[in-house]
């Protein structure tokens, strides 16, 4: 077992070999980057859209002044091959996606796929060989907007792309194979993007945080753990509408008095657990007027968690809850299950290299989980997967003042180019 | 001082002049006059609209009959008077009001005014003089649905009415002065309608109950202490808006848990005093996804107590609870009156001599707070005022599932009839 906290014959000192300047050059790729919209005057590049193919055009183009090729594969994803001391040998795959939500920010996505890039640009322009290959790959659908179905991309390369989504269409009634033929893909071959898992070693992925925890913690980078699984409930509760002067509280079977009281045991219950968070987010009472008691209430529950077992309690937990202040209000309650997703948990051994490489670089390692789902979740079912976040201002996300800043950009960059120098083959799953 | 609880030399016997048929015979003229509506098919009968001058009509012809004459004053009251002993005596004013809700029940104001009518016609048939005169007046205007305006009738005979509100407007652009001439009645001479309070014994109003009390203690009737004043407050909660899964629950700025947290503060306050009633109606959380926290929260209070000074203190004590709790929690918040109107406390003289009344009835005497307000409230600043509720199915009113039973229409007349044989003026006000 090698001491990873030592540098390795692979390893040179980061002030002879990284470009002070690459966080710089990282912001400009992705300033350049977001000029590829289809929504003139702001960000938004759906999956398969004009505007896909004129970014996976650049990035090609880009891979190219450094001598590596990037090919567009049969979903639609943008990859590049750097390969290592022995041509064939089995890979590292780093990236992200390209795809936006409308009126996006520069970095969801688009950071993960440019600190990609500018590794290989590194590793490339020195001639510097690893013991396994580089891929990075720019997935293409990993935000869902455009087909009602997500992560098309990375799900075909590890072989969990169900063929039947080829004929989800979009609003327009066009279809994913018919999106996929006039992006010059061949629908048939969708199948034939899935890896050989002998020959991937892993997957890393980088990604603006989309969260105040970094920010909070004053760090510019943090090891992901897991991806959180989530349940979303939906709640309804019955009570009786009444007229406000002329119920005396006692009398009452207050709908939405039952839907505070259940939104502030589900608020104690997520800051009880660590890890465990829970969200009311939509609420409509009715009849809605000042002077009646609410009969009726809607509510939502997301419960999130890195540790499904913790989350599958959390929602067993808010069910009897629920019902016992439900019957003791004498309110009638339903608890439906909309949505429920497990959780992806990152590889520990690469979350230890990810670790080491932080420290490395002179910065206190936080572990945290991820609360939004990204391209590693499908990849986990290909090999060991890890991510690792970027601070992001105010943890806003999926909107136009999403920032980042150059030093952070370059720290990022910094742990990368050390994760992946120092990156070795997982010693058993 | 006359023990009340002995039959006067007025008093004969209930069940030799009381016709057991009185309240088959209210129920009847109920539905009658449930007939004049603006809305066929359902009942709507607006301030000096068609319905109201057909139901006007009506009145005055049921008077007609037994020899009492009725005439519409100038603000559209229906005023019939029935002399005493000695001609020209001073009048205990019975009745409520004719106008209706849009889609109403049959009973709210309506039933006041039959039974009313239905007193007068058991005086009249046996020729039985009281020592006053009792006149009998159906308002017009105690909804407050055709105009911006409300309580005109009983204003109008207080001298409480504010003739700038001749000017007032309905949706059609018809101003009450307008409305007034069409139906039949001079707008100049309304503040003619009011009454010279020595003329004045005072003001007994039976109305359905709008509430589930008397339904609950198994009583037909109630004694109404106090018409509850209100104060109504819109809340606005400010906190930060964010991603439900990337947001620690220990980062969060969630506007609608902590107005959560804030509406069972309200609730317990309001269950922690009797005679207190705090109701939020209205919620709305922004922006409102099932994956967002909520970043703005407004609702609505509504507050009422039969005790000025207790609403006052709810009402600090809600704003104050509500800082501490805001601040705890970083939520900036705003609370703004929107209404304030203070409670009318129903003379206690007059309360003790329904309360006997009722008694004598064989019922047990129930004292409750009056949550909606009353014609009642504007005949407080003319003279005692004093008010018996009736039972109503499941406490529903302003709706066509109204309803009362006979049984309880046949008591409340019986209670009417002994109050108003029994009454004897205010020994000092």
């Amino acid at each position: 077992m090698l001491d990873l906290s030592k540098p390795t014959s692979r390893d040179t000192s980061p002030d002879k070999l990284l470009d002070t300047s690459l966080g710089a050059r990282v912001m400009e790729r992705l300033a350049a980057l977001a000029a590829f919209t289809d929504e003139p005057g702001a960000l938004t590049r759906l999956y398969l859209s004009p505007a896909h193919r004129r970014a996976a055009d650049a990035l090609r183009d880009w891979f190219r002044a450094f001598g590596v090729e990037a090919v567009v594969d049969a979903v639609g994803n943008v990859v590049a091959r750097y390969e290592g001391e022995i041509p064939g040998a089995p890979a590292l795959i780093i990236g992200s996606h390209i795809d936006t939500v409308r009126n996006a920010g520069a970095y969801d996505g688009n950071l993960g796929v440019v600190a990609a890039l500018t590794v290989v640009e590194q590793l490339a322009r020195r001639g510097e060989r690893l013991p396994f290959a580089i891929e990075v790959v720019a997935f293409g659908d990993e935000e869902g907007v455009r087909f009602p179905i997500t992560l098309s991309g990375s799900r075909a390369l590890a072989g969990t792309f169900d063929s039947a989504a080829l004929d989800a269409c979009d609003q327009d009634g066009i279809s994913l194979r018919g999106a996929l033929t006039a992006f010059g893909c061949d629908p048939l071959k969708v199948g034939a993007v899935a890896r050989d898992p002998k020959k991937v070693l892993g997957f890393i992925e980088l990604h603006i945080e989309q969260g105040p925890v970094l920010e909070s913690e004053d760090l510019p980078v943090g090891i992901v753990t897991a991806i959180n699984g989530a349940s979303r409930l939906a709640v309804e509760m019955r009570g009786t509408a009444g007229h406000a002067g002329t119920v005396p509280m006692a009398l009452r079977h207050d709908a939405l008095a039952c839907a505070a009281a259940a939104m502030t045991i589900i608020e104690d219950l997520a800051r009880s657990q660590t890890g465990l968070v829970a969200t009311v987010g939509r609420i409509d009472a009715r009849p809605g007027a000042v002077n009646v008691i609410p009969g009726e209430v809607s509510f939502t529950i997301d419960v999130r968690s890195p540790d499904d077992a913790q989350r599958g309690r959390a929602v067993a937990d808010i069910g009897s809850r629920l019902a016992a202040l439900a019957q003791a209000r004498g309110i009638a309650l339903t608890i439906a299950t909309t949505h429920e997703a497990s959780a992806c948990v990152c590889d520990p051994q690469v979350v230890t290299q990810i670790e080491h490489a932080v420290k490395r670089q002179g910065v206190r390692p936080l572990r945290l989980p991820s609360g939004a789902g990204h391209d590693a979740m499908a990849m986990a079912s290909l090999g060991p997967v890890g991510m690792l976040f970027v601070r992001c201002e105010g943890g806003i996300s999926h909107n136009p003042a999403e920032r980042i800043t150059v030093d952070d950009a370059d720290m990022a960059m910094r742990v990368l180019l050390d994760v992946v120098r120092h990156f070795r083959p997982m010693s058993a799953r």
